[in-house]
Order: C-alpha cells, then structure tokens, then sequence
C-alpha cells in the first residue's frame, strides 16, 4: 500500500500546482483548459488518489453540500455557529446552505425534504426539540443528521448523531455564581421552555437552588413567548425586555436574573433600566453563549461560555465522516464543557436586599 | 374571464380544506393520500388555477428555492436581512437557502455555479463589490440576481436589478448630524473601503465637510483590515474597537466617528472605553443600519436606519416577478431612503474641545 498518496503527488504527477488540483476538486474549474483537466484526471487515476470526498465529487460534477438549519440568524449566536461550521465544511471541500426553521417541524421537514430533492445527503440542525420523527422518513432512506443541542434518544428509538454543552451543568454553573453572591432570589429569565436545551437549564437552575436550600418559586421562572414567533429566537432582546419587567414589577423581586442566552440577558438590561434600576447595582444578570458583544455592552456580561467554533467543527467532522462512510462508529452525544466567565453584570447583593 | 380563482375554490372544489391545498402546493405532502392529491391537481385544472408558481411546483415537484449570498451572518444586521428575506420568500412560495462569502468573488461564483447545478435560477446577493463579471456566465444562462447595495451599472454592461439605501445620503445625514452638534474632527470608522456602498460613505461624509468648509483629512479616515478577513464582516466589532483606538491615540484626536455600520460603532464604544474615555461625554459616535441592539446599548446609539424589512422585501419580489416572467421591466435601481434616528450616543462638543 505505501504511504498515503496526498494531493501534492497528484500535482507533481500532473506537473501543475496544488492549488490548481485543489481548484479541480472543488469544482472551481469553469476556466481551466481541458487538456490540465484530463491530466490531472489522468494522474488521480494513476495514483490511485481516491479520498471518498473527492471521488464523490468527481462523479457528481458537484461541489457536496450540507445542509444546516437553525432557530434564527437574527440571534447573532446562530450567526457565529453558522460562520464556524461553514469554515469546517469548506476545509473538507463542502459547502453550506442555511435555512432557519423558527423550530417548527414543519419547517425543519419541508428544508430537509427540499434539500434531500436536490441530492444533499447531510444535515446539520441548530435547535434541541424533542422529537426526530418527523425526519425518519429521510433518515430511513439514508439521510444523515447531526444535532446541536438535542439528545440522542429520542422516544422513537431514532439514533442520531449530538454535539452540545452540558446544559444542566451550564445552569448550575451560573446560578452557583449569583448564590455564591448572596442571592436568593433569582430569575429564570427563558422563551418557552419546551426544548430539550431550556428543560436542562432549567432543571440546573432548579437544582442549584434546591442545593442551597432555597426553595424554588414558580413566580421566579419567566417564559412566555412574543406575539408572533412561538420560541422567541427571533425577538430574544424584545423577550428578555418585557421578561424582566415583569419580574422586576413584582411584590419580591428578584436581585439576579439568570437568562438562557446573551440576547435575552441584553434585553433583561433594558428592561431593567425601564424600571428606573441599574445593572450591576441592582440587579445582577448572568447569560449563555458569550457572544461578541458580552465584552461591548455596558456593564460586560458575566455569561456561560459555549466553545462554538470547537462544536461547530466536530459537528462538521462527524458528518462528514457518516458521509463519506470514514465511521462505523454507533451515533452518540458528544458533550462539551461550559465555561464560567465572570465580567461586570454579577455582584454582591446589595445588604438591604440580603433577606 | 370571471372573477380570479383563489385557492379557496379549488379547495372547495376538490372537498379539502384550504390548508391540504396549500400543503400540497408548498411541496408537504409527504404523507397525503394519492386521491387526496389526483382530486386537487383535478380541481386545479378544472377551474384554471395557476399562478405561475404553483404551476412551477407541480411541474417540479420541488418547492422553489432562492439563493440569498451575504458577506457574513456573523454581523446582525445580515442576520436580520435573511430572515426578512425568507419571511417575503415563504410568503411567495420559495425556500430560501443562505451562503456566506465574505464578499469574494470566487466564493460567490462557487455558490452561485453550485445552486444553479442544483437547479436554482434565482439569487439575492447581500453584498457590494466593484463589478459581476464573475457572474455573467451564469447570468447570460438565465441566472437571475438581484444585489443588496450595488451599483446599477458595471463597467462591463451587465445589468442586473439591485435594491438599497442612498449610501452617500447616509453618511452626509450621519455627518451633518454631527456637525451640527459642534463637532469639526470628524472620525469615518470603516472595513476597507472597496465596495461600492462604503465609496459611497466615504464620498458623502467628504461632501459634507465640504460644504462645512471644513479641510478633509486623511488620518481621520480609518478603514484597515482585520487580520484574516479581508473586508473585515465577521469581525466588526473588533475592528472598530482597534480603530477607534488607532483615531484617538493621534495628538489632535476626533470628538466624533461615523461608523459605517451599527457593529463598527459598538466596537469604537468598546475602543473609547479602552482610552479611558466615555460615549457620549467624550466623543459621540453615529452608526449605520439600526440593529436590534441599537436601543440595548449603554448610551442607546444614534445611527442611521435601512428600511431592511422593506427593502428585502422588494428584492424577493422583484427576483420572483423575473422568475415567473411576471415583470418585463428593465433591470434597475430602487433606492430607499435612510433616515436618522436620534439616541444618547451623541451631544455637542465639549467647549474645551470646540477648536
């Protein structure tokens, strides 16, 4: 067998650069002459050189593409996640296409099925519902999917693959950090938890304070939906905004809001200062993901870290290697660590509220 | 020719609801009963129900899809225009799917050549460079395109319909806006200035210095490239955050910056912030677009707003009009309007400062 045959040996045996094999393989050859194209054809041949990827595209004309559908790019999160995984495909000679679902099966079903029209074979989704079968059908015909934040088994028996944070741990994480301030009563600041991801945080939320010996009040945990987008991916700030409103409008307020992800915490800020009330100084509030503008915003925003171009990039990996049949690996849930990251939103509860 | 026939009739024709018409016209029928179908596609002929887009589908089979390509979701404002554009598609009947190019022409022409093998014929662009010769090939095939901020016309004829905001208006608002406040060291905070809706900016805010009587000056206009993005999307916050510390670093520092857009603006808070220095009290910043968080920040932000809802808006409308050959206009630019809003990010010069 000897050594692996890379694409370099294939552009010396071709007698041209890598970059112009490397051009070929990804289909951007619209303008390179036809004799280059059957000699690096010819040297491929000759060499053997056949990494599945390059095979497949050989044989299609087509630059392999994934799919990946997202809640909404209008939460910048998504954004990030999707520049990340894009950059992981197009190292492994994909590309990706982007459709946000809201977190509507409906929707998920009609890209994937769209999708799946047009030959694509890889999915990757963004969002954590409880239930695969509405995809089954697709996957049964040899559709493979990757979730973010979803668990692997699902009531159905379905095994897909999973990539994620430990989100019972991230909850704890954050609500440990606002008890370890002295707070006590503490916000649970979501869009409708009806998802895979939200129930774990809430349950780490709940725990933490079950830990402390607090006991846990129902009046504490915000999550209606606005009007119009039934889990609030699109309109977190405007959610986070009113959420903390009306937590701050009752009779026992809380001292420290835990929001689910960095756009609903922005908007508690605001609802915060609607209310004639100063973050830090007087409410404490603690976000997920640290997207870029955590360090922007005023005060910074303490938050839970998700690695996400880390994530993003085994997501990629692992799909690609169902695609390209390089795994015989069983489906599982790979679970990532969050990170603690403390900047200015977090205080000491102020004494006078330290009942 | 009788009053237009509506789904509604051909429902009840066919004896199913509205929504089992629509749902096979939106390509979910998956798990319809084939009489269901025979009896709505017979209902359809019977009383000449066909939109162009419906027709299209049945023939198909697929769902039509639109290829929107931005320079980066990473930035929010990208985000939002997505799912504006997927909102004004799905309302048409097309799914649209997302790339990310970071405005270089080779990525753009990878995914437009690859849609179009997948069989897409229509494409948003998000973005705006100097020409589109990358894309005559395809365009003279049948490829139509509408583009987000771009020029009409290209230096090589190619005509294409393109939809956005007077950019040189924009910036002589932003500028005039300051201006008028007392500030004479005006900061232009920008990506490298190459495309056509940043020349546009630049031009504007020159113009109204001039008309101020005020000398232009070069080290007040920063537009260096972040490493490893060379137009500087995915990383705009960084980027204003180094500019504005570059800007106020110089021995006659500005007490404004125009920043071309609301991410720019945030990062030049941020790089304020590093100087010691305060937003607004020590210098005022303007941006551009009017995101979401805009109104989160701490001072809220003084920008300039894109009607993005509308605009994407009638750039799917336009895009679908040609490809249902609904439309025999000429390729050309709409122009909308930008219009300032006014936040706490800006106050009249500091006397001390009003040199």
């Amino acid at each position: 067998m000897g050594k692996k045959i890379t694409i370099a040996d294939v552009a010396r045996e071709a007698n041209v650069s890598v970059s112009t094999v490397s051009n070929l393989l990804n289909g951007r050859n619209g303008r390179m002459r036809v004799s280059t194209k059957e000699r690096i054809l010819e040297a491929i041949n000759t060499l053997g050189y056949t990494p599945n990827q390059a095979a497949r595209q050989l044989k299609t004309g087509h630059t392999p593409i994934i799919g990946l559908i997202v809640p909404s790019v209008a939460n910048p999160f998504y954004g990030i996640f999707a520049r990340h995984v894009e950059s992981a495909a197009l190292k492994l000679g994909f590309q990706v296409l982007l459709g946000n679902s809201d977190r509507s099966p409906e929707r998920e079903y009609q890209y994937a099925e769209e999708l799946w029209g047009y030959g694509v074979r890889g999915l990757i989704f963004g969002s954590s519902l409880f239930q695969v079968s509405h995809l089954d059908n697709l996957i049964s015909r040899g559709l493979h999917v990757v979730a973010f934040e979803r668990a692997t088994e699902f009531e159905d028996g379905t095994q897909i693959d999973s990539v994620g944070i430990d989100n019972n741990l991230a909850a704890r994480l954050a609500t440990k950090h606002l008890l370890s301030l002295g707070h006590k009563r503490i916000g649970f600041l979501s869009g409708p938890i009806k998802t895979v991801s939200r129930l774990d945080r809430l349950a780490g939320y709940q725990s933490a304070m079950r830990d402390a010996g607090i006991a846990s009040d129902p009046k504490l945990v915000w999550d209606i939906a606005p009007l119009g987008n039934s889990y609030g991916d699109s309109d977190a700030v405007d959610l986070g905004r009113q959420g903390a409103q009306e937590l701050l409008s009752q009779p026992d307020p809380p001292t420290a809001i835990f929001a689910i992800n960095d756009m609903i915490a922005f908007g508690a800020y605001a609802g915060a200062n609607d209310m004639g009330l100063i973050v830090p100084d007087d409410l404490s509030v603690v976000g997920v993901d640290d997207i870029t503008l955590t360090e922007i915003v005023q005060p910074a925003l303490t938050t839970i870290r998700q690695p996400i171009e880390k994530i993003a990039t085994v997501a990629v990996e692992r799909l690609v290697a169902r695609l390209t049949e390089t795994t015989s690996e069983a489906q599982g849930h790979q679970i990532f660590p969050p990170q603690l990251i403390v900047r200015s939103s977090t205080i000491r509860v102020p004494a006078q509220n330290d009942n």
